[in-house]
C-alpha cells in the first residue's frame, strides 16, 4: 500500500475501494501509517466528499478491531437514537427510560457537550454520583437486567473513529458529511441495534446549517445503518430555536425528570413522542397510533419515571431526584431576564444561547475544563409569542455576577422582539427513511 | 495562535497573513505545531493556492532560522541558475564552470534525482571522488577562491523548507505552484546572490506539464526573488524531449566535458548559452552580443574545461577526468537501438526514457537505493529527423540483460517514427522578467 498515491487519488478527486480504505485504516491503528498522511487524506475528503461506494470500507475502518454489544438471546428488539445535538435538545433523557418502560431495550452510548451544545453524558452527571463510564460487559449485563443504560462511548468501542474524530478536531476536517456519518455510525451499529432513530437538526443552531446538507447526512446515514441490517430512520427538527425551555446541564435534567412524569413543555414532548413512535415501530410495533398510547400510558402510570430512577441507581446517582429535583446541585446566582419592549418574539438564537451557557462554566472551552452544572438558562419566551415590556422571559442561573452580567447581554441580543411575524421552522419539518422521504411539516 | 483556525480559513478560501504564515512555520520548526497540522494545510493550500501577500510569510518560514552565504566584500557579482528539471537536462554542469570562468561567482546548490527527472548532484558524484555535501564555511571559501562550488542543500539551508518538503512528499502535497515557488526560492535566496536565472521546462516530459502553470511558476518565483532583491529571469524550455543526447549519470558528465570543450550537442549548447548570457547580463554586463562572444571565448581557450578541472580538484574529485572522460564508470552491457522502421521521428518521450533510467538503476525508487552512474542512454534520434529502417538511433549502457531489455522495450515505444510531421516545441519559447514577458520561439 503506497499511501501517497491514496491521498493523491482521493486529491484529484478519484476514490478509495472499500478494500483500501479498510486496509488504510487497519494499518492506522497499528501505527505503520502516521497521522500526516491520514489528516492530508481527511482534507482532500473534505473537498472532493466520498462516493457511496467508500462508505462501507470507511465505516469498517473506523470500527476497527473495537468491541461490540452483543444482546443475542435477548428476547427483546434492541433500538438507540441520536442526535446531531442542539441547544437544550434534552430529548434522550426522557426518551432512554420511556421506551425502555415499554420493554425495548435501549443501550444508549451518548458524547459530551461540542461546541455550542450540550452533551447527554455532563447532563447526567449533574445527577450526584451517577457514573457514565460503564465497560462493555456491565454495559450488557445492566441492558439484560433493567432494559436501559446511558454512557459514554467505551475505549474498545469504534477506537479507530476515536483516533480519526481527535485528528479531525484539531486539523479543520470535521465538517464533512461523509466522514460524520460513518463516525456515528460506526459507534452505533457497535451497539447490536435492531433499529436506529436519528435525530437531524436543521437551523441556526444545528452544527450543519444548510438544510441540503442535514438532509444529505441523515440519507447517507440511513444508508450506512440499512445496509448493515440496522433500519434507521430520521426525523429533521427544528434548532433555530433551544428545545423545551431549560438550556444547562442540572436545568435540563430538572425539565426532563417533569417531562417523565407528563409535565414536559410542549415542544419538547411533541419531539420525543414522535422519536419514540419511531423506536416503538423499529423495535416491531405494527401501529403508530398504539405505539403513541403505549407512550402516553408508561408516562401516565409512573413506569418511565420509575424506569429513569432504576437506571439512576443501577449507575451509582441518588434516584431520589426523580421524586425531588431539589438534590439536584443549584446555583449561586438567580436573577430574571424581563422583555425589554413590548411586541412579538421574533428569534430565540440558539447559538448564542450555547455559547454563552459554555463562557458561564457550563461547557468545555478546553478538554481540561470542568463543567459546572448548575449554570444555565430557562426561557420561557417562544417564537412568536406576543410579550409585554417588564415580562419575565427567562431566569438566570449563574456562578457568580459576571456570569450574570453575560447572560442578560446575550438574551438581550438573542431573543429579538419586535413588530414583524416570526416564522419558526417546522417542529419537525420531514421524515426520511431508506425507502424516501414524507414531509411533515 | 489557534492553529486549526488557521487550517479552516485555508480551507474555506480565505489566506493566512504573512505574520500568521511566519509564526505558524517558526512554531512548527520549534516543534509546537504537529505535523499532522500542517499536512492538513498543505492540502487545503493544494486546493486553493496562495495569494500574492501570502507569499512573503511563506518564504520567510521556509528559511526560518537558517544560514546563508554572505559574499560581502568579493569584489564579483555573484549569479546562479536553476531549472525546474528534465531528462537529459545537465546544463547545471556547463553553465556553472562557464559563467565562473567568466569571472563571475557561482554558488551552486543543487538537488538529486527526482522521479523521472535526473539530478546534479547524482551526476556530479559519477566522477570519482567529488564530494558535494560541504559545509556553508567551505563553500564560501572555495567560491572566494575559484569562483565556483557545486554542492547539496547544507542542513543549514532553509531547514523548514526541508522539513516541509519531506512531509509534502508523503503527503501528495508537492504539486502546488506556490509551495513549489517558495521552496525553491528559499534556498536559492539563502545564497547570497545579485541575481537568478530559471530554465522553467515545459511540456511532457517537465515536472508541470500544463504552460500555464509553468508559467505561472516562473512569475512566482521572479515575483519572490526580485522582491528580495535579486533579480530573477526565467526563461521557459523545451521539455518535450530529453536535452542533448546523453541521459544517464557519467554519460551526461561525458557530454559536458566535450560541452566544456565546444563540442556539445546543438540543443544543448542553444540553451546553455541562453542561460549564460542571462547570467552575464545579470551580473552587470551591458551587451547582450559581448557577453555571448565572452562566453563563446571561455569554451573556445580552454577555461571554461579548465574551471571544471579545478572545482573538481577541490572538491576531491580525479581531475584528470575532464581530460580522459574515459577515468569515468563504465557500464557493464552496451547495444545498440536501431530504427524498427523507416519513416520521420515524431517523438522522444522524455517521461518513460526517464523512468527507464531510474528502473535500469540510474535512479533512486526509494531513498536507500544506491545510483548506478554507468546505466543510460545517448539517443541521436531528433524529433523531425528522417531515418531508415536499421539505422543507428540510440546506444544503451545497461547493467544486466534485464536493463537492455527494458531499455529495448522503452525506446521501441519512446521514439515514434512514421509518416507525419514532428512538431516539437520551441527550444526557447519564452523570457520572462519583472517587467513581463517577451516570446523568442
Amino acid at each position: 500500500m503506497f499511501v501517497p498515491g491514496l491521498i493523491e487519488r482521493k486529491r484529484d478527486g478519484g476514490s478509495l475501494t472499500a478494500g483500501e480504505w479498510r486496509g488504510l485504516l487497519a494499518a492506522f491503528h497499528a501505527g505503520q501509517v502516521p497521522e500526516y498522511q491520514i489528516s492530508a487524506l481527511l482534507m482532500a475528503c473534505f473537498f472532493h466528499g466520498l462516493t457511496r461506494e467508500e462508505l462501507p470500507g470507511l465505516l469498517d475502518g473506523m470500527m476497527g478491531q473495537g468491541g461490540r454489544l452483543d444482546f443475542a438471546g435477548l428476547g427483546r428488539p434492541v433500538v438507540d437514537k441520536h442526535s446531531t445535538g442542539g441547544v437544550g435538545d434534552k430529548v434522550s433523557l426522557i426518551l432512554a427510560p420511556l421506551v425502555a418502560a415499554c420493554d425495548v431495550a435501549v443501550p444508549m452510548m451518548s458524547g459530551r457537550g461540542l461546541g455550542h451544545t450540550g452533551g447527554t453524558l455532563d447532563k447526567l452527571e449533574s445527577i450526584p454520583g451517577f457514573d457514565t463510564q460503564l465497560t462493555l460487559e456491565a454495559t450488557l449485563a445492566q441492558v439484560r437486567r433493567i432494559g436501559c443504560a446511558m454512557i459514554g462511548q467505551t475505549p474498545d468501542i469504534a477506537p479507530v473513529d476515536k483516533r480519526l474524530y481527535a485528528l479531525r478536531d484539531v486539523t479543520a476536517t470535521v465538517e464533512c458529511i461523509p466522514l460524520i456519518a460513518a463516525s456515528i455510525m460506526s459507534k452505533k451499529l457497535s451497539e447490536g441495534l435492531d433499529g436506529l432513530v436519528l435525530d437531524v437538526k436543521m437551523g441556526s443552531g444545528a452544527f450543519i446549517t444548510d438544510p441540503a446538507k442535514s438532509r444529505e447526512l441523515a440519507e447517507t446515514m440511513i444508508t450506512l445503518g440499512t445496509d448493515r441490517g440496522c433500519p434507521t430512520v430520521a426525523l429533521l427538527t427544528a434548532m433555530d430555536r433551544p428545545l423545551g425551555r431549560a438550556c444547562g446541564n442540572a436545568l435540563e435534567v430538572e425539565e426532563c425528570i417533569n417531562a417523565l412524569k407528563g409535565q414536559g413543555p410542549e415542544d419538547l414532548m411533541v419531539v420525543t413522542m414522535a422519536e419514540g413512535v419511531e423506536m416503538l415501530m423499529l423495535a416491531g410495533r405494527k401501529d403508530r397510533a398504539a405505539a403513541r398510547k403505549e407512550l402516553d400510558a408508561a408516562l401516565t402510570d409512573g413506569r418511565a419515571a420509575r424506569k429513569f430512577q432504576e437506571i439512576i441507581e443501577a449507575q451509582g446517582g441518588n434516584p431520589a431526584v426523580v421524586d425531588d429535583p431539589a438534590i439536584l446541585p443549584t446555583a449561586q446566582v438567580v436573577d430574571v431576564f424581563k422583555a425589554p419592549r413590548s411586541g412579538t418574539v421574533l428569534e430565540v438564537a440558539p447559538r448564542p444561547i450555547g455559547r454563552c451557557i459554555v463562557q458561564m462554566g457550563g461547557g468545555r472551552r478546553t478538554v481540561d475544563d470542568v463543567v459546572d452544572p448548575t449554570v444555565g438558562l430557562v426561557i420561557t419566551a417562544r417564537p412568536g409569542q406576543k410579550v409585554s415590556r417588564g415580562e419575565p422571559l427567562a431566569s438566570i442561573y449563574a456562578r457568580d455576577e459576571a456570569g450574570l452580567a453575560l447572560a442578560f447581554r446575550t438574551l438581550t441580543e438573542a431573543v429579538r422582539i419586535g413588530d414583524g411575524v416570526a416564522s419558526p421552522l417546522p417542529l419537525i419539518a420531514e421524515r426520511l427513511t431508506a425507502t424516501g422521504a414524507e414531509t411533515l411539516a
